[in-house]
């Protein structure tokens, strides 16, 4: 399954016993893949960010519950270990939805399970169609999105929402190779996305990969960058998307959006249904992670800041709805007023999730 | 000359036969002085950022117009040989406009001298002044700025306008230890200022050193810092204000502005009047330097970005006078409007100026 020409990248497979990453935190120097044959190798790679990106996080979380079974004893403790296993992945990472979706399909089936060897493979058959459910969306998110943006686009993207942070395909960047491959995308702009640079070490490598022109910025130009009329569309993805259209993503989204508005430039979201959250009503109720100092006081052995001053590290940030010009999913593109448009394009999923829960 | 407690910072001097800088490339890790004996390695030591900011480099080059005469060959050739170390001085840096105001003031104290051993003596007087005024500028700057603060105010900067970026005590962080040494400052916010990192490295070090809390943060989750109220005030140097009151300075600052606007929080600007560009009428004719894209690709020997990726990477960026509240200077604070009320602030010194050139 691809886009145009884009095959998907290995970000997540299942390997016969393990869950295999491809290690995010290397690239693009080395490209090196990680077998996790445990529930605890996959939380800590989850937590440390060899794997990130909320569709993706979700789907290796899928993985993890068949991981979950295979370590757990058979008889009467089975389900309470298994159990045990997805709360250690649903503690991992508090903000992406899309994992505690997967944890709540994958805990549905559990319980329909009569032994071991059932639940083993219909948590299996079950991952496999989050992810390949994932790859779909991708294509749809793709489509729709592309016809979003004019011929010769100069688009604008934050942090990584591509094939690595997804099933393969990615949902931002989907969009960027279906343009690509209908020949309407001139150039991309990837904001490099302090302090893990996902931007620079993730987006321009996949849009590298396929062959698109992509330029790296500080995310503090960007506001410049668009007031000067360089840019066509702003697109991320999202991590959580709340009832009323407040959009949690990575930290650095929200000034974004309020620099797009300024220059009036188009601001989309792309996201799959999954990362809709019907639980949450408004942004405020979105818990915001905070992540460790250490990531702004070193990087490759150097030291950035005295030890003496505290840091500040949120991972991602809440963009109102108001500054949202349309949210692209692979149901259909959902265009203000967002509570509306939202609540028609999510709800047979929703239905559909609160059924197997 | 304190502020509070605060001694300067020994950012730029005279010693004998040549202008000494603090490396601020290599700060906070390991503090190391480079003396600079010729003009070229002065010139050098400007491009390269071993000293940076608006005010300092200034006075750097002010010092460096006595290591152009004592290079100069006495007799007929000599005015032709000073002029042409001061060229290579203005070819350093194209946006800080304090630069050009040091050197043209040194051009006319060079055509006012009869000999070489004249103009040395006459250079190094006048560099020794604009060092004193900066650091006069810095404390009324440092006394203004404080009495628009709040008790137990919380305040966040971006890059550093401190004693580094001036003749030893800031502008911005004169405000900051001006309201310390009253007691009426909480804490600092930091900015980390990608991509050469002198909030995290420099503020936050001038900061710890002066006993202020400072917490640093990514540029880019300032905006949702604002958002959440824990800031009072904004206060930020400058690089170059034009006639109609919009401000270049250090990339980051305009979407600064902007989520500071959003959030109503008031964003100050706190510069000397040798920032001022009379001959500007507006942001739009501010020249805007590009820089490496290196400065992007590596750091510390590890590679942050696939070699095929272009980078855009300019020095600055200019705020509009619309979402500044006040121009701190020397002589009075500016508030809006402010082409006039700049105008009436700056034009003792800006007929000064003329009339010296």
């Amino acid at each position: 399954m691809t886009i145009g020409a884009v095959q998907p990248v290995p970000t997540v497979s299942w390997d016969g016993d393990a869950v295999v990453l491809i290690d995010q935190r290397l690239l693009p120097g080395r490209t090196v893949f990680l077998r996790c044959r445990t529930v605890a190798r996959l939380a800590d790679a989850i937590a440390s960010l060899a794997v990130r990106g909320a569709p993706a996080i979700g789907i290796a979380a899928g993985y993890g519950a068949v991981l979950a079974a295979l370590e757990a004893p058979r008889g009467r403790g089975f389900r309470t270990a298994v159990s045990a296993g997805l709360d250690l992945l649903a503690r991992t990472r508090p903000t992406a939805v899309n994992l505690f979706h997967a944890i709540g399909v994958q805990r549905g089936i559990l319980e329909s399970c009569r032994s071991r060897d059932q639940a083993v493979e219909a948590l299996l058959s079950s991952a496999r169609r989050m992810h390949e459910e994932d790859l779909e969306a991708s294509r749809k998110i793709g489509r729709l999105g592309a016809g979003l943006l004019p011929e010769g686009a100069r688009v604008l993207t934050h942090c990584n929402a591509g094939g690595l942070a997804t099933g393969g395909l990615g949902t931002a960047l989907a969009v960027l190779f279906e343009a690509h491959s209908r020949g309407r995308l001139e150039k991309v702009f990837a904001d490099e996305t302090r302090p893990l640079l996902q931007g620079s070490r993730l987006t321009a490598w996949e849009l590298s990969r396929a062959g698109i022109p992509v330029t790296v910025l500080p995310d503090s130009a960007a506001a410049s960058l668009l007031r000067s009329g360089a840019v066509d569309a702003v697109v991320t993805g999202a991590d959580r998307i709340a009832r009323n259209g407040d959009v949690a993503n990575k930290i650095g989204t929200y000034p974004l959006a309020l620099a797009a508005a300024e220059a009036g430039v188009p601001f989309y979201i792309a996201a799959p249904v999954s990362t809709f959250d019907y639980g949450c009503p408004d942004g405020d109720s979105i818990p915001i992670e905070m992540r460790s100092g250490d990531e702004l006081r070193k990087l490759g052995g150097r030291i950035l800041a005295p030890s003496r001053a505290e840091v500040h590290n949120p991972a991602f940030d809440v963009t109102p709805a108001r500054l949202v010009s349309a949210v692209i999913l692979e149901t259909g593109v959902a265009f203000p007023p967002l509570p509306r448009s939202l609540s028609k394009l999510t709800a047979q999923s929703v239905g559909a999730t609160i059924c197997r829960l």
